[in-house]
């Protein structure tokens, strides 16, 4: 099996609800450190996985309707806790959709599945994986 | 599949039997940058896949048993080669005893496996993974 | 010169005014790695620069004062830009007086400058030094 | 199931064929970190996966033969073009070929995988995993 | 005295002359990531060193000249060694030029220097430090 | 001012005397990731600041004499506690002896100062800078 993977960021606000969350039920905020990887089992035409650029672009735009916002107030996350995991498949589910859209190219109907891992912090990072 | 990882790190003396293990057969330490991973198929009731403080105490616990000792002294270790792929299952069978205790939150018997991984350098780590 | 360095994190929401931070003017959040460095031109009786864990310590209740928070409603920073950059001097500014009042060891009225870095992406950093 | 992974690096000159590389069509060059994982079910005798000094010096070998060179004039790789992916594959093959002429030791006949990463810079990395 | 730094990378391709560079006289290749850190004793009136987002496009754009290409057929380098610490020196002497033009907005002016680390790999880097 | 950096790490077991270690004064044991720093205002004939094959080389011979040993038990730290600065100073201070008897090539006489770094974890790590 093959992957490729690519890395960006994104800024946002939040807070939790639920006792296990302590402090984190207030208001704060994260960097999220975002790897976005690409499984197939064979090389398309170009020998590769994905065009890297298109990854990296698709991923990107993913990440800007969540960057530099407070995710309180998204409509689409109304009474959801955005935990670091949720995110994970939030933002792998919105990449899947680009793929069966053709947004990466039309080899990338060839992948396998992605793996969206979000580093909150250099002691902890969450992730989920799923199939195309 | 979803997951969440929690970094510490654990600093020992050991020394190695057997010819392969060269100058490592002296008494020598290592400082491990522990990596504990836990996997679920879906999230908990609060959106999470563990309390991630709570994986964060019982990874410190388990550790600090190990913590700043000379293993080849530890009579759990005995006549063992406490490699790092063997430390590796043994602070995951560690944290699986925990899971199984209740001691990660009852949510956390919805967890299907936990990977460890020791890195015992920039360039060599090893690593573990089992189902719960 | 001799030092040492310790790292933790913190995780807060903000927003900044002023049209040169664009986007970023909107409540969003951060992780920043902190660490912050210690430096002394000979090391003390016991061969260190300062006992690193006090230093871990100190510098843990210093980030507590910030983490989980909206800084926005924090009444010291009212009506501050709180940039990566001025939090880097804030934090080393409560850690100097720490050290000036003790709290790191009366060993620490040795060191000569502390710098504080924090690391808000995998592509981003700011710190301050000062003196002591 | 236990791991160990080694880490070197090889630095090469190539291009690419084709529109979808874009500038990358241009003869330029890469620093590949190369991460070799070697898996399987039970330790050996000596309580490893793989001796780690064997498993190194193999991998240092098998990058030696790219390091420092135009790909584009290697024989080998004649009207291929050198992805990432494509170079993970190469390299994992080779030693999966060393693996089974016995040049990881006798033990290593035991290991069931190979997996071989390429970070090709702080944003991007490709794999490739296969059975032995 | 503050400072913040932005990362970027760059793939090229070169050769060395001189017998001190072994393997490296012959084509090939290096990623460099690249961190250049920009100095100032006093924050500006929007309490910044720079704006991060015009110091991560000047950044861009003076790599973008050296990107994916051969610098051996480079003219500016005709005849000369691009070692990774000459290519430091390069690089802040552009970044300065770009700073001392206003690229870098009028509130850059008061930046008191720029450091630029090459990193080529895992273990090698190379950096370069001037005044402004 | 130029600087090449050059990475390795050394593998020891040791012990502490004195309360401010607690529970480090137990036999225990830390990989130190050293990196050495060397600085010169100018470039060399080469245009390089030091041959970075011997560099290495030399950093690799430094830490030999320590790796994989109980550094309680070496005559040369005979009642001195081996902090993680006390050690930078040594290697830093070998590295020097080196320059000194030109086993870094006679180019490297023109290095102005080395600064040493061991990082004994991903949260701590200290240094020592000297001139030459």
């Amino acid at each position: 099996m093959f992957s490729i993977t690519v890395r960006d960021h994104v800024m946002i606000a939040h807070s939790f609800r639920g006792e296990v969350f302590g402090p984190a039920q207030r208001l704060h905020g994260a960097t999220y450190v975002v790897d976005a990887r690409f499984t197939r089992p064979e090389l398309d035409a170009d020998n590769i996985v994905v065009d890297i650029g298109l990854a990296t672009v698709q991923l990107h735009e993913v990440l800007d309707e969540l960057n530099y916002r407070n995710l309180d107030d998204v409509p689409a996350f109304a009474g959801i806790n955005t935990s670091t995991e949720y995110l994970a498949k939030h933002i792998a589910d919105q990449l899947a959709d680009r793929v069966h859209q053709g947004a990466l190219g039309e080899g990338a109907r060839g992948l396998a599945g992605i793996e969206v891992t979000l580093q909150e912090s250099h002691v902890a990072w969450a992730g989920y994986t799923r199939s195309l």
